[in-house]
């Protein structure tokens, strides 16, 4: 399916974060060469283990707020994927500064040094249903400017993201490089840090400790989940197509729960015919009240959809947190 | 009325720039020494040239996008004003990267350079009303979103604009610092570049040199002027108020006049009791339709207001254009 990667040398950054490393292993099954950058702020060392002998796998450490000509090696790169960042909120908010700089900065310094090394490559771009902030349309289409606040404390991470975008859009059309951006809606599966103040891995998490769910705000709140093996599929396609240059794909599940719906649909997975105990606390500030991707451009330029259930997806996500807690 | 500047020592970003230098000037009369700091990429020498051999004035060439350590003095510094930018829309879209960078990146260096060294000192970022974008709220108020969009030929502007504003966000609430925002609307008067696309000058100029007075869509986008005194007493307010620290303060005139009026006002003036001839042009992408800013805040807070009308203003900015053509 994916043959573009084959004998490719791609360069995936923040490598052992979540998504990213699930991106190793399917470039690398593609046939692709994987250079792996992570300085592991947020990212997880045990996420790449697997990977740990196999040649076609190299892992540099680096900052990668800082010049590429420092930790990149010399030889030919076909593409770039730039996922490093902090993600989850508690995170962001704990390293705004890296945040902010590692999609700003960052992404020009990336952009520069393959305008300059390889100019023909390719680079895509790691964005997110953050920058429709708390959208006033819905579903959000990619023509919506979104609805963020500038200085609050999820700003570090929305304003970045959309400056990277804004950035990968001058190296578009400015020196007319082969740019994508991918937004991505919220994602779960294996290896999401459990302890990153998601909601799928808390309430997993809560179920799995038998402690009561902690909902934020009344529940009310809608979000779509989709999984990790369809959103990587969703984004490989955007890199690899013909299609895919200059452009900005949402690649999530529309289908819509509200958070009190995914307190109980985890809690009947882990412990059926049960009830869970509920904690309802405040919703924190700026928190989107819904958020869901209008996926009419990825199934138009991509043939992509979502395939996975949300409850085949909680399966295999609860199957590899029980060993984390076992 | 400015006793805070009395004996301070003020950096001041892109000096060379039409408001900037109007801010040396004033600086320097409240008795304060002035560090004009301009790369000269839109920034015009002449702008300066009066303060040549004036002892509290300094200006040092350097690119505000590159570390202080390699351009600022080590003596102590009070205050940073920074107002390094291409501020207009042909200026920015000819240098988008050097816009975005100086920003973003160009903020976060001098905010770093401030913290490292002078942590007790101010800090005050030339935001703007583009921050709002094409805005669905009239008049904008500071707890407007805005409506910008990300990828657009504005948006190297619009957005680093944007991201200037949360990383001062992240200085004030992470770092402590005194951080101020002042978020500019359109402004006229003496200095301004005749030939950097903004409507004032090009009609003056039109108009002096007895030409048609080309018009934008058709007329009927609203703008606001303040008067470049007017803005000036409102910046300095806020950098000198016991209540500014980080607060985000409006400056404009709320008056509104249509791009139509604007063109008959400016003939009027300059060729009393004649018509002008007008040609109409394409609209450009993403311009926005009306502007005006809510000033409750500056007059809360500050106590300014503007106190000069567009006809007083207008007199002082054509007779510096009558200057400049003869």
């Amino acid at each position: 399916m994916f043959e573009y990667f084959s004998h490719k040398t791609v360069v995936i950054t923040g490598a052992a974060g979540f998504l990213a490393s699930h991106l190793c292993d399917q470039v690398l099954q593609a046939g692709g060469k994987v250079i792996g950058v992570d300085n592991y702020l947020t990212g997880q060392e045990k996420n790449l283990a697997h990977l740990t002998g196999n040649p076609q796998f190299r892992f540099i450490k680096a900052d990668v707020s800082t010049d590429p000509t420092g930790y990149l090696p010399t030889e030919k790169i076909d593409l770039i994927l730039h996922f490093a960042s902090p993600a989850s909120p508690p995170l962001y908010q704990k390293y705004p500064i890296e945040t902010y700089l590692v999609n700003s900065w960052g992404t020009h310094q990336l952009l520069q040094y393959l305008h300059q090394h390889h100019p023909e490559s390719r680079f895509l771009f790691a964005s997110t249903s953050e920058i429709y902030g708390d959208p006033e349309q819905h579903p959000q289409t990619e023509a919506y400017f979104g609805n963020v606040n500038p200085n609050g404390s999820r700003s570090c991470y929305d304003e970045a993201k959309r400056l990277g975008e804004t950035i990968c859009g001058v190296h578009t059309r400015d020196l007319g490089m082969d740019v994508r951006m991918v937004r991505i809606f919220n994602t779960y599966g294996p290896r999401m840090n459990p302890r990153d103040g998601r909601v799928i891995p808390q309430f997993i998490m809560e179920a799995l400790e038998n402690k009561p769910l902690s909902i934020q705000g009344d529940g009310s709140q809608t979000r779509s989940y989709c999984y990790v093996d369809d959103l990587v599929k969703g984004i490989l396609s955007l890199t690899a197509s013909e299609n895919g240059r200059g452009q900005t794909v949402n690649i999530g599940n529309p289908e819509e729960f509200t958070v009190s719906q995914t307190a109980q649909i985890i809690w009947q997975a882990i412990k059926p015919n049960t009830e869970p105990q509920l904690i309802f606390k405040d919703l924190p500030k700026d928190d989107p009240l819904r958020r869901k991707p209008d996926i009419t451009r990825a199934k138009e330029l991509l043939g992509w959809r979502p395939e996975i259930s949300f409850n085949q997806g909680l399966q295999q996500t609860i199957e590899y947190f029980k060993k984390l807690v076992m």
